[in-house]
């Protein structure tokens, strides 16, 4: 199986004021393309320690994948480094110039003369165009290596990744391959998943099966190694199908999957729609559902009803029932979900009001305290759910996910 | 000033199912200490090479901290690792046998013969006790470096770096200091920034100045080293104070600061409020302005108008007004500003109507185009920005980032 090394390159990263999200991304693609990672390296903005590494890695490793560096000022350096490892110069690429030149008048302004740096590549490198900024990338043979240069921005390098290297690599496929798959669950905890697949965990097998917790989604990674394309995949089969049977409807996607994404794939199969109220959460139930891609179909809007006026106003909640049982409260977040739907004329309404931190409000009641509300055209119920004094970001981004498991277990029960 | 390499090992890291969170805390601790991390490396459960960057780690630097590797099963490589670099056996350290014996004893449990292997110690080595989990640490001198090995586990880590690392690195401390200060701007691009800051920014300058571009936000970090923490301080000042005379009211705050506390700031001075009336951002800007603790103070809420109804009948957006510009133009989103701020009785009202992608509407309008709108007392105005045909999640950030931008532009010029 081919390898790679993976270098990300940046002072804020080596200092640890910034963490690298993206080598691990980055390794996660290779692998599905049949590439195996075997060492990650993370230097600062350093021509001398990026020469190093880039030349250590291009003897040791089939694919070199940089991150970084390829921004227009001067502490921007893989240029340079790969000039200096290859002994190529530096030269201008026309049709990058062009591209950059063009992303600025799209924009309605001038290029600043500074991104003409961007436009270089060394004489023997490729640029590889870059569809969402300024940078392009570079591709070159380098030592035993086919070394590819991406930009530190993650969705940049993202981007550039899927349209210009995963398909070289997977042209260049042969011998053994490793394929991953990942399954994505909800309503179950990592130990109860743990013991549902115990066998199936048992180290090493092949296929290897790991679990993942994050933020009440716990994920089922599955990696099969083989020598064809066709027969990992069939393993990865078998393997999906146990999870499946052991796991039932608590597998809610695979790969990069949300339960936003889930919610809206039932949603548009019954032609339903939903609308949300949101006290706690301030926008990030709408904000997750209008992340996917078509949810107009399935999403009519919202209303963030922060202040206790707005949920009087816009969503009708008696004042006496503030005042009786508190914003934070099950009636209150009935009555949010119920009105909300009944307003906007949505086949659901779905409502958080809870205390998100870091204090509590007046009323006293816990840090993590958050009751759901989930209309129908039966009713409305609320449920109470308590997430611990946990920080803010936490209490919130949970609070968002239970709403929308709410809903998808109503349409699809475990 | 003392230079550490960071090396974590794991397959689940290396394969990108897993993120090393370690490292970035590690070089932050260690910087904090006065070591300046120069290198980061990840590797696999795999002996060689982790013997291999190992010996390569004990020549380039003063400090080496493994992560990881120190369990008691079968890929737990890290004491290995050390004895074959160093030429040591392994010996039983004898009082951390007594402590994993005790850490199962207390929990009711027979110690588990497999966890033996974790009392094993290069014999030149040293162990550090580990107060929270099975596996101690390893301390003991290799190549020019002296080394650490501790858990991967992330907890257990950093209990045992501060308890048994830290203070073996302070008691040694001597010579340079190297702190650090970021600052962030927003409304300048980072080719423009790097223009301003260009002298700073010189290579071998110390103080250091970088800059880092993250969805339009343009971060400057700045490390001084100097021979004491009162002189690293003052040259933070004073490249502090240079930093913002050239970028003038484009820096909007420090550290982990964002715009929108940046903006709850500004209104909490002021006495004032905002309401946002959002269709293609979907709930994004009140997600944004939410994360700020005590947003209540100026959040009063917001209407999320996905579907047109919702804009007609929530926000009084005129259906013929719609028919003739479409929902995403200018008009629209002046009135949806102007709706938001009176009905919500706030003092400013703050809109977003756009085409987040990957698709166009049925007007045909390109991905990318926004208009946002801001409404004061004394009237509301709309601004088109372009964000070119990129991915949705980027779009939909930017439309965010640019409207709680135009905001404090209005509140804070330039």
């Amino acid at each position: 199986m081919r390898t790679a090394w993976i270098i990300a390159s940046g002072t804020e990263l080596i200092l640890g004021q910034s963490r690298d999200t993206n080598s691990a991304w980055i390794a996660a693609q290779l692998a599905a393309a049949g590439v195996r990672c075997a060492r990650m390296c993370v230097v600062g903005d350093d021509l001398a320690a990026l020469r190093d590494v880039l030349s250590t890695a291009a003897a040791a490793a089939d694919v070199v994948v940089l991150t970084g560096g390829l921004g227009p000022t001067d502490d921007d350096l893989t240029r340079q480094a790969l000039a200096d490892v290859s002994g190529d110069a530096l030269v201008c690429d026309e049709a990058s110039l062009a591209q950059i030149r063009a992303f600025f008048e799209a924009r309605g302004r001038q290029m600043p003369e500074q991104n003409v740096v961007q436009a270089l590549r060394p004489s023997r490198g490729e640029a590889l165009p870059n569809p969402v900024g300024t940078a392009p990338g570079i591709v070159m043979p380098l030592g035993r290596a086919t070394c590819f240069a991406l930009p530190g921005v993650p969705i940049e390098m993202r981007e550039m990744f899927a349209a210009g290297v995963a398909p070289r690599l997977r042209g260049a496929q042969e011998g053994p391959v490793l394929l991953s798959r990942r399954l994505n669950s909800y309503g179950l905890t990592e130990a109860d998943v743990g013991q549902r697949l115990h066998d199936l965990m048992r180290r090493g097998r092949n296929p290897e099966v790991g679990t993942t917790a994050e933020m009440s989604i716990i994920g089922v990674r599955i990696n099969a190694l083989a020598e064809t394309v066709e027969a990992a995949e069939r393993m990865l089969n078998e393997a999906e199908a146990a999870v499946r049977q052991r796991l039932g409807g608590a597998v809610f996607g695979t790969g990069d999957d949300t339960l936003a994404h889930a919610l809206c794939r039932r949603l548009w199969e019954r032609g339903e729609t939903v609308a949300v109220a949101e006290s706690c959460t301030g926008g990030l139930i709408g904000k997750l559902i209008t992340d996917v891609p078509g949810s107009s179909r399935c999403f009519v809007g919202g209303v963030v009803a922060y202040a206790n006026s707005v949920k009087e106003e816009w969503l009708d909640v008696p004042r006496e029932l503030i005042q009786r049982h508190g914003a934070v409260s099950e009636p209150v977040a009935e009555i949010m979900s119920r009105q909300v739907r009944e307003r906007m004329n949505a086949t659901y309404g779905l409502s958080a009001t809870g205390i998100a931190g870091p204090q509590s409000d007046s009323s006293g009641k816990p840090v993590g305290l958050v009751y759901l509300g989930l209309a129908t055209a039966d009713g409305a119920a609320a449920r109470t759910i308590r997430l611990g004094d946990s920080p803010r970001e936490m209490v919130r981004t949970r609070a968002a996910q239970a709403a929308l498991g709410l809903l998808l277990r109503r349409l699809e029960p475990l």
